[in-house]
């Protein structure tokens, strides 16, 4: 059993997508990469990620048995609504990694019957990004969740896990709507918290330019994620609104709380209302960094 | 020139004064550690941090010419006015490293006159505390605010820049209300935010438990501040509160503009506003990294 394939073919040779070659590498005879970009599969080539490149995607997936999308979220939707269906072999597992699954997962539904489409989204990532930072260990110990669609069938839905467990990672099936509304909460609402901070930031830099100067590690940690791609971003938030929107409702009420404790200056309800959240955070870091480390496998 | 010193007293021998012990060791003749507990003063004269350790304010001040309170802020507050200023010699640089200046510098104002006393507040700090962590490179290359009291002369100013100086800390110096607003900004609002992050997923877990287990980098990061110790976090609140009502204002204005951006779908207008705050975090990150390493100086 496990995982094999004769031809895998990876769009999209960014950070997870070149970083998805090299783990596939030992578990697939043969690896293609379709990139836009020259220099991008000239890099893919030369370091032995791929052992053929095109811009060409229906060059690309016409032989592969297994195809993953590494693409923004509307860039993977359009590939999917796009040809692709007349390019692809009956039977090939086609998988994406998208950071929202409702809307590819809708449009993989709608792919001619015969190809095998399943929804992916691994929770992992780096702060750069580009083919320069493929990193063969990127997926693993990490959980990567799989959503079924209506062109998933049983054996597919098993190849895709195979697939995921393979590279070390760890398969969660879950529903495309119960995934965006949890990434909402975990992720989407983060980048907007961390872009408001900036923006806050910069407003108060006005009176106080020596803001910049002296922000040190708490700032650079809640900042972090507004440096996030904004092309990427941007498909996240227009494809996951409501839910996101939600989330914003959601965490307004909550800062409301500490902020009325705050003004009141009711100091010890404060230190009540902070002590759990404290514990919750001390606790979720502990079991975060062991299943990090695969200590929990 | 340059600082140095017969006997430094350092008061409180948790992370941050353990560090500030180990960074004094090669610029003072004698260091002497107050610490209430036992196993921290055993820990400190074990590993050389300290050449005596005594429980004894008293005790531990009374010889010196230099003394730091690396304490919470309510408690350098109350040590200062407390009997302090009858326990030590005039002349004696009294120097404190509390997250919020102006209540200090208040209290040190009405020290005897005599005694140098300066606010201090260097912008550094790890995640984990306690004199395990200590680490004598912790202040190199950091900025280290101070803040002028009612009791500093101009010798004593010139003293305690020469102190940061020799630690290889950076000395910002500002008015204890302007530094308390800046800390608003960059620390007290980014803490809040953090905590009020982790209370909206708590909330969003009793539908979707999923949240913790799927939660990665992005929610480490941006939640990393609610684990902050709450002793410190209440004193640094409680002594900051208009400041930190003030940011948290305007962050809800600046969240309400994304807010309504996202909401109204009016995609191009939010990615026009994230764009310019992506840039600011990424100039912000670099020249904040160059500093840190120390090519600044």
């Amino acid at each position: 059993m496990g995982f094999s394939s004769k031809q895998t073919t990876v769009v999209g040779l960014g950070l997870m997508g070149a970083s998805l070659a090299l783990a596939l590498r030992p578990i697939s005879e043969k690896i293609v990469g379709v990139d836009p970009d020259p220099n991008v599969r000239g890099h893919a080539l030369r370091h032995g990620f791929v052992d053929t490149a095109t811009d060409d995607l229906r060059e690309g997936v016409r032989y592969a048995d297994t195809v993953l999308l590494c693409a923004p979220v509307r860039v993977v939707a359009r590939i999917v609504s796009g040809t692709i269906g007349a390019y692809l072999r009956s039977n090939t597992l086609l998988m994406d990694i998208g950071s929202t699954k409702q809307d590819i997962c809708e449009v993989m539904g709608r792919l001619p019957i015969g190809i095998q489409a399943v929804g992916g989204h691994p929770m992992t990532g780096k702060e750069v990004s580009g083919i320069e930072a493929a990193d063969a260990s990127l997926y693993a110990n990490r959980p990567w969740v799989i959503c079924s669609t209506r062109r998933t069938t049983p054996a597919a839905r098993i190849r895709a896990l195979e697939l995921v467990e393979a590279i070390g990672a760890i398969p969660v099936e879950m529903e495309p709507e119960r995934h965006d509304k949890v990434v909402a909460a975990i992720s989407h609402l983060p980048y907007l918290i961390s872009a408001s901070l900036v923006a806050t930031v910069q407003r108060a830099a006005s009176k106080t330019p020596e803001v910049w100067e002296l922000a040190a590690g708490g700032f650079r940690d809640t900042s972090r994620m507004a440096g996030s791609d904004i092309r990427m971003m941007s498909d996240i938030l227009s494809t996951n609104t409501q839910a996101v929107a939600t989330m914003l409702a959601m965490f307004r009420v909550q800062l409301g709380i500490l902020e009325t404790m705050l003004i009141s200056k009711d100091e010890e309800q404060l230190a009540e209302a902070l002590t759990p959240l404290r514990q919750q955070r001390v606790d979720w870091f502990e079991s975060y960094e062991r299943r990090r480390n695969g200590s929990n496998r």
